[in-house]
């Protein structure tokens, strides 16, 4: 049989997903000797038996009546006893925090009775009423349903007839009168009286704190957090404690370390006089914590001294909250406290320098999300601002430009060089070409995953949603602000994507301290400073890069995977370098058949005879070699994955609708364009429906064999003239969109021939590998005969993702992503983090089955998910060898490799 | 030790595998008793060995020396015994018969020693000096790659030297001076001597037919053959007997009833003093069969004994090659014959009638193709025909038409409502829209995988190939042929997909006489016979009728799958219905929305407001409804799958580039359309760069949900109003596109709600069922989870193959698979034969963990993979419940279900 119950005594911090976290972090507190007020937790097990059957487990009443009988015996009074009564909270508390979507009952055990004993006991009538009243409205809200305005109604009627601003100004009378007033709203609005009986008050809030664990706000919550439905909520029933029984008492919060630098020191707020919930509502201005030093020079060393307990405690800084009564300290809940990016980086190599964690744990600490935050540009904030609004942070960057109101203009003047800030109420697919041309997005409605925030996330823009003070009139072209600012068409914004925040006007950009420490490392050069700092920004910055660089050095002395970069040219190469990559992963070609080459490849496309064909293929030729000497030669020593022309052709002619009108145009002009409509047939002739799925990969290899060999001479002649240079080319043939082991073999043996043909034609041999994409689930169902012909498997996640969903990210990401991640069908668009269950499942299909059929078959991944933390942790799972992304994110990539291998490895906290 | 030689008394029928089909069924016929010449066979073990090594299984020496000395010992003489030779042939023999694909060597065994002993011996020099002519011949070509040419070019001197046409009418002296000829050729062109040592002409003329297994000619006849290429083949070593030494010696073939009507009798011709290569040659007519009996009563009667002994002891039509040696009858080869689709049929059930076999058996010996091809219509051949032409017969069916010799001319006048033959000398994609256009299509080249042939069957169209006479000149638009026909654009042509003639003039055409009988027997009503035939024909035709009825009636008690068809129409739905369907398993909806509905579809699409696109819904709602009447009635009693809208809405619009067209053409006319002008924003608004990836299916109805909804709606209204008329109706719901569980359930909420409302407001309930297309890869991936939400699943094969393989049938068929089968990367296109190694592979995984996780979960396949024998026995192999597919096809799937069922039962051969 479970047991449902456990003492603040019994448990300790590890029991996160059965008391939950409040109650785990109360145990360990406990037990650690500190002054936690007595009481117990009933579990996550008792909340999911209620939530799944109706009805509260049997065996709890008699588990509470236990527990709770000792919890009277240890306070020396009874639970809403008469004339002292003891009273509890009654507080939920899941294995993750969901701040302000679950409820809270305090002062259970308040009845017409013990009100008065109370008002002996404490020898303060105003805080027994006033105790009374707040329990009746937090029941009557929280547990019998009644709307909270009719309770906040009264409580305002109240005080205007006294002509008073606030709750403390109310007398005794009032407050009588006000409990008297609640009684009978609950009586008219709940169908029932307010329940005299202390014990039926405790288990009536106890169930009620259970089903705020499927509200919908709760629901939505964890939806966007991705926080599972069935964990349920543990509750904690613990004794009162006043810090609002006069001026020798308060309430406070704290942090063992600066959140937001990391830096050691004493952080928080101190409200004298009050309880938890006048904080979080704000009502009344907080002082700094050293406040209560300065009142209660006991109660605050005590504090100090915990706090240095629990951060060696639990190694880490820690949150904490506490109330003093009457002059003994009390502490309310602690945990691990969240924290920036930089304190993030700071603390972790802190604690690694004072010895407290080791470097592994430290890695565990960091994530490459922070880390991608670090790289970004930031705003420099030391100059004067005018900061005009604040919304939610949708997408990350530092991005100036000009408002731009509608799409079409952020498209025409991005063409004149512009940099622009697109600013609408909330986007929709229409404003795609706006969103990619502009540098950053601002609406004034919707939250993380409108779609807005979807689509900029996706394409890497910087965006602010929600920024609910600016009144955007699409028609003026303009927006205005409660505070009078006002901003039209073509003003310049500055916007903070890591803030939420818009300023007025240019505000400077700074490079990344962090990229230039990665850089600096990448170079084996010290770093150098770029900018002027003040002596503390300074030691910031020192301790920032001393933290990166220690915990990036460690993580690649950790991570099993390697790490390579997408990159088309010698610069990106270059750059992907010093970032730290070992290779490239995914050298696209279709770049270098743009711009002047296009008419040499529309004549490939266009030839009628193979000598035509031949005549512009062999005009690519010393193109194309130039392409690859640059790319092997910045990577020299390092593997280079080509990739060999994937798209369809037609995306080298001409639009087909463009052409049409063209053509028609000339023609109902009476000056018809001979040269346009014969090119406007071979365009027709080339046209496709789904390109996406048409002649394209390998099946243009197969259907015009000289493209592909083209590539291949031109890879194997530039190999070859580095390598007389003395340098080490390692190219590593790609094959696109290969969905049976014949067309590889096919490709594979034309290959192989020419590679022959040039080490004889230039008598020197190349050592060089030939492997395919593995991105369609056909490919994949079939890895293990495919593997046959391949040295490497190369995992092309958006396509895999693409074809096994059956939507195409272009048509279908902007219409209707936000839609399915609001429904609860994604979590996040899956072309940003692998889908595990459906495309995870055929990719850990083809790794297992190839390396099975292939020992020294090289597993790499070249999607965008390659560069994505998530994913990575996923690739790990199933033993793939390297992920490769944007140069950009190769640290983020082997930073999360690293801690993906220490997760696989299972190795213990420090 | 595996052992690799089998003298013919070791074998048996059963041992293809080992033996070759030649090999297994002389040791059959040995084992019988019949006169089979002694011999061993090699076994394909041997000859895969060699392909592997490239040199001969060591053991294999001594085992021949063992067989051979055992053959020489029953003979009496040794092979090439100077004064009296044993002779041996050495003829390949594969598992699968691969007519005149690979080699024979004949007469091994005469040197230029022998050849006297010969001439002793036979009493005849002639026919010694013309086998030791023959033998080199062959030798010099098979075994020593000497050019045939080289030889035939010395006999055509010799015989025009000579003033003859004929070989009987050299003489011995020119007999001997081309075999001095025929030596130098070979000396000269094979860089050897032809080997003396008759033991050296054995072991090489094995080898050579071991290599023949590799020969360009032969891997493209297995590749098109679909023949696994590791199978190898079997030698036959075996006693030379001798037709030709005179009058009293001949050779022919027989069959144990006709192959083409499938009557009872003696079929066959025969040749006076000839070996058997002498018929293949065609060099000398043959007579009848009874001929024979004409000459040597004794062999005849002895052949027709030994025919009807076959028979009976294959319990099968069997086809015979003998010689008669002297008055002496040797069986020189049996197997059970090829015969006609109609032939098939009757004498399975003639043996059936005749209790040599049951009915299981019988339905082993016909296939759906076979009764596929006796349901096409076929031409009235009894009048006068202008016969112009015979090609290869490509994809069955009898279309006539005026000839078009270009695409566009074929499109413009089907478009007049003309019926259309389009005759090119080979077909490329350009031709597309003109091989939709037409009625049947030919070509002067190309095979049964050339361009035309893989598109022709793939969109079902008649189809004949490589009608090499027809010399076609596109410029003039008129074919001419060797015998003078004569025929221009316009003429009238029809032709014959089953038989590859092409005939001028309009060939009246028949309805299919077992189309009739199936129709009938699905009435229930007897047998209308519409043509008058007389009684010949009469007889036939009720014995086909009687054949295919009866089988069709064990087939239907027989298989373990049901059969659906796809049908969107009540003509469609009863047709289907007297085939036999059992349901409908795709009822689509979007042929639904076209037409005069179109712009209702549009104004939903189009819609601004809400309630602008309700009020469109509304009025689409009563012709919904209707549809849905019409068909529930049509099928009542039995299931009927309604897909909901699957197609991208923007199909509902007016084409992108013809609208642009003609706006662009008003503006620059200076009369600018302001209505088409808004439409093409509206249209660009919708367009998608790939559509079948894009808002489709699942997609669309979440993002509009009125449009599911009013599809539910019109369900479950006619449902209902039909149930009030006493009618049975099962609906069942279909749900496309589904990748994700939570979209299905999302929609079943949706449609469950709805169809509650419909019964509340009509007050009567409704049974239905739920499920959804499973066509995505993600889905199948997924379907333990989706089966949760699932009544059905019903597998969308088309729609897979397109995601599984990464292209749309529409962009690539036609642009390559042509090229892909000639490449081998298939054998037949995966949009007509599924897929197995990939499709196949998730289907059973999603088939199976369906129903792992619901037993009950109802399993259907309705791609047009339904109706395809090959893979509805992969079907019965994975355990779907039932097929679906056209209507004309139901036919063939219920014979198919029922052999699959036989097949995977495993139920033994009567």
């Amino acid at each position: 049989m479970s047991r449902y119950v456990y003492d603040f005594n019994e448990g300790d911090a590890s029991q996160k997903d059965l008391l939950g976290g409040k109650g785990a972090n109360l145990a360990e507190m406990t037990n650690l000797g500190l002054p936690v007020p007595p009481g117990f937790t009933i579990t996550t097990n008792a909340c999911r038996a209620y939530l799944e059957s109706g009805d509260q487990p049997p065996e709890l009443g008699a588990e509470v009546d236990q527990h709770l009988t000792a919890l009277e015996k240890e306070m020396g009074r009874t639970l809403g006893q008469a004339d002292d009564p003891l009273l509890v909270s009654v507080r939920s508390g899941a294995k993750f925090s969901m701040p302000g979507m679950m409820e809270t009952v305090l002062n259970v055990g308040l009845t017409d009775e013990s009100v008065e004993g109370l008002t002996k006991i404490s020898g303060s009538g105003r805080f027994a009423w006033d105790s009374y009243r707040r329990l009746l409205s937090m029941f009557g809200t929280t547990v019998l349903g009644v709307e909270r305005a009719l309770f906040d109604e009264a409580l305002d009627g109240a005080k205007s007839a006294r002509h008073v601003d606030g709750d403390l100004d109310l007398e005794v009378e009032d407050l009588r009168q006000l409990v008297a007033t609640y009684k009978e709203i609950i009586a008219e609005h709940a169908d029932r009286e307010f329940p005299q009986d202390p014990r039926e008050q405790l288990d009536l809030a106890v169930l009620a704190v259970f089903s705020s664990w499927n509200t919908d706000r709760a629901k939505i919550y964890r939806r966007r957090e991705q926080i599972p439905d069935d964990l349920g909520t543990a509750v904690n029933v613990c004794a009162m404690v006043f810090g609002n029984l006069g001026d020798d008492c308060g309430t406070g919060v704290c942090f063992t370390r600066d959140p937001a630098s990391g830096h050691q020191g004493v952080y928080g707020d101190y409200l004298p006089n009050a309880q938890g919930e006048d904080v979080v509502a704000g009502i009344r201005n907080t002082l700094p914590l050293t406040a209560l030093g300065d009142r209660d020079q006991k109660s605050y060393d005590e504090l100090l001294q915990i706090m240095e307990t629990l951060e060696r405690h639990y190694k880490d800084m820690c949150d904490i909250e506490f109330t003093v009564e009457r002059g003994k300290l009390w502490m309310l809940q602690t945990r691990v406290g969240k924290r920036t990016a930089a304190a993030a980086f700071r603390i972790a190599m802190q604690l690694v320098d004072d010895k407290m964690i080791d470097k592994d744990e430290a890695l565990r600490r960091v994530t490459g999300e922070q880390l991608a935050n670090l790289m970004f540009p930031q705003f420099d904030k030391s100059g004067d601002l005018e900061l005009i609004a604040k919304g939610m942070a949708a997408s990350p960057g530092a991005a100036v430009g000009k408002a731009a109101f509608d799409s079409a203009t952020a498209v025409a003047w991005a063409a004149e060089g512009e940099d622009v800030i697109l600013v609408r109420r909330e986007t929709n697919p229409d404003d795609l070409s706006g969103m990619i041309a502009a540098k950053g997005v601002v609406t004034s409605r919707g939250g993380k995953t409108s779609h807005a925030a979807v689509v900029a996330r996706g394409m890497g823009r910087t965006c602010v949603v929600g920024v609910e003070t600016l009144r955007v009139d699409p028609r003026k072209k303009d927006f205005r602000t409660p505070d009078g600012a006002h901003v039209q068409e073509g003003d310049v914004l500055s916007i903070d994507g890591s803030t939420g925040e818009v300023f007025n006007g240019d505000v400077p950009v700074m490079p990344s301290a962090v990229v230039e420490a990665l850089l600096s490392q990448g170079q084996d050069e010290a770093t150098q400073d770029s900018g002027a700092r003040d002596d503390a920004a300074e030691t910031d910055h020192a301790e920032l890069v001393h933290a990166v660089t220690t915990l990036m050095e460690h993580a690649d002395a950790t991570r099993r995977m390697g790490v390579r970069a997408n990159a088309d040219t010698p610069e990106d190469a270059k750059r992907a370098r010093v970032f730290g990559a070992q290779g490239i992963g995914l050298c696209r070609t279709e770049h270098m058949f743009l711009g002047s080459r296009r008419k040499l490849v529309e004549r490939v496309v266009l030839a009628h005879t193979e000598e035509q064909r031949e005549s512009a293929l062999k005009e690519l030729l010393p193109l194309q070699r130039d392409d690859f000497l640059g790319i092997f030669e910045a990577m020299d020593g390092l593997p280079v994955v080509v990739r060999l022309l994937d798209p369809p052709l037609h995306e080298f002619l001409p639009d087909l609708t463009d052409l049409s009108v063209k053509v028609a145009v000339a023609e109902a002009l009476g000056e018809p364009d001979e040269a346009a409509a014969q090119l406007l047939k071979e365009v027709q002739r080339h046209d496709e429906q789904n390109p996406m799925l048409g002649m394209r990969g390998v099946r243009l290899g197969l259907v015009i064999p000289g493209l592909f060999l083209l590539q291949v001479r031109a890879i194997a002649e530039a190999a070859v003239e580095l390598r007389k240079r003395g340098f080490d080319p390692r190219p590593e043939i790609m094959v696109p969109l290969v969905g049976d082991v014949k067309e590889l073999a096919i490709i594979r043996a034309q290959a192989e021939a020419t590679i022959k043909e040039v080490g004889a034609e230039l008598e020197m041999d190349l050592t060089y590998l030939i492997g395919t994409m593995i991105e369609l689930p056909r490919a994949a169902m079939t890895a293990r005969e495919i593997a046959h012909e391949a040295d490497f498997f190369s995992f092309g996640t958006n396509d895999m993702t693409q074809t096994t969903w059956g939507f195409s990210r272009d048509d279908v990401e902007a219409e209707f992503f936000p839609r399915y991640i609001d429904e609860g069908i994604f979590h996040v668009s899956p072309f940003e983090t692998l889908d595990i269950a459906g495309v995870g499942r055929i990719l850990s299909m083809a790794a297992w089955e190839g390396k099975e059929t292939k020992s020294d078959l090289v597993l790499g991944v070249c999607g965008e998910h390659g560069g994505d933390p998530a994913s990575i942790h996923f690739f790990e799972t199933i033993l793939i060898d390297y992920v490769s992304c944007s140069p950009f994110r190769v640290p983020i990539a082997r930073l999360e490799c690293a801690r993906a291998t220490l997760e696989s490895t299972g190795s213990q906290q420090s």
